[in-house]
């Protein structure tokens, strides 16, 4: 009985993905979904992304937080099309938490939309939200093992941020070992070392997104 | 239906973490659950506590984690009595698992049990495992809204150790700003500024632990 129960769920939520997948399509809007641990840079990485693209692309955010809207307000002071999903306590988002935002956002306008899912290195990554890509975001603070301990979350992503380099030479952090670890379970997947604070390696990324949206 | 699946185990975790609790309490044994986001810290503080320990308590650990002995192979170099829980996918640990791995240690030769959560904000919060004290590990690196974001891991805890200091100077974090946040909603709790790469602080952490054995 209880397996009946989540397998409907993610039944359910695939379902719904599928329908976000359809819509953001039709609007021609490129959706990535940032994963991370709490703390590793989203929220930064989602700022410094909107300014480098200001005169270029239009760009909106779905935030994700089991509560608060911390994040969202220092979106909003860049850009308008920011929609704040609070979970009231649950892990992660799922495609009808993304399905009900998505209905307040004005997607037909734009060329990008983040989704900032909740931080949480384990539970969202089962949950398609019918992006195009997701995204792992990670840093150098929390230390070279993440693939070890988290392997899923590095195994289901289509590309690897390594955030926070400018702490690098402050840390035990093993770049190769990361990298071999990361290889290990995801043999092809891009891994770009940036951060977004001084802008190291920021440029990479930008192409990369620049890449997606045309 | 879902919400009487949901309450059965909420109350099965309480009922088997109760044994522990007696369990733990007849042994004499001191429990501390130490919750905190990935790469935090977590082990870091357990092998610089079992070091700074060394003559004068016996130690014991259980590792909670998805999957692998990463760490757990760090500690078995310093103590014997470590045991893993993979929890093969599940966000955190409960009080069943641990229940387990109680029978896997001689606890009656032990001062001291850590019980490493799996690294997570969310998921453990809810699940008392049976511990006479749950800690939470904050780092410098994760920045100084955590408690904005994860109120309920800063709500139910006994002490608030923030961690990596040593990196406070290269980064944006408020130190007033992260108390006053835990002030709004844990108004007594003690923080502790430590690092458990240059020691910073660790003496009060040590005292902490030393007055909870005797």
């Amino acid at each position: 009985m209880e397996i009946e129960v989540v397998e409907n769920v993610m039944q359910y939520n695939k379902e719904e993905a599928y329908r976000n997948r359809q819509l953001i399509k039709k609007s021609g809007v490129l959706m990535i979904n940032i994963l991370s641990a709490p703390g590793a840079g989203k929220t930064s990485l989602i700022l410094a992304t909107i300014k480098a693209f200001k005169s270029s692309f239009k760009i909106g955010v779905i935030e994700g937080d089991i509560s608060s809207t911390h994040d969202a307000e220092k979106i909003k002071d860049l850009i308008d099309d920011v929609v704040q999903i609070n979970t009231g306590g649950t892990c992660h988002l799922n495609a009808s938490m993304v399905a009900r935002a998505l209905e307040k956002i004005d997607i037909s306008g734009l060329d990008l939309l983040f989704v900032e899912n909740v931080g949480n290195l384990i539970c969202p990554v089962g949950f398609d939200l019918g992006e195009d890509y997701r995204i792992i975001l990670s840093s150098v603070s929390e230390g070279d093992d993440k693939p070890v301990k988290y392997p899923k979350a590095f195994i289901r992503t289509d590309l690897v941020l390594l955030n926070k380099m400018d702490l690098i030479s402050f840390s035990d952090f093993k770049y190769d070992f990361f990298e071999k670890r990361i290889r290990d379970i995801n043999p092809e997947v891009e891994i770009f070392k940036i951060s977004c604070k001084t802008k190291e390696g920021f440029n990479r990324w930008l192409q990369w997104v620049e890449e997606k949206i045309s």
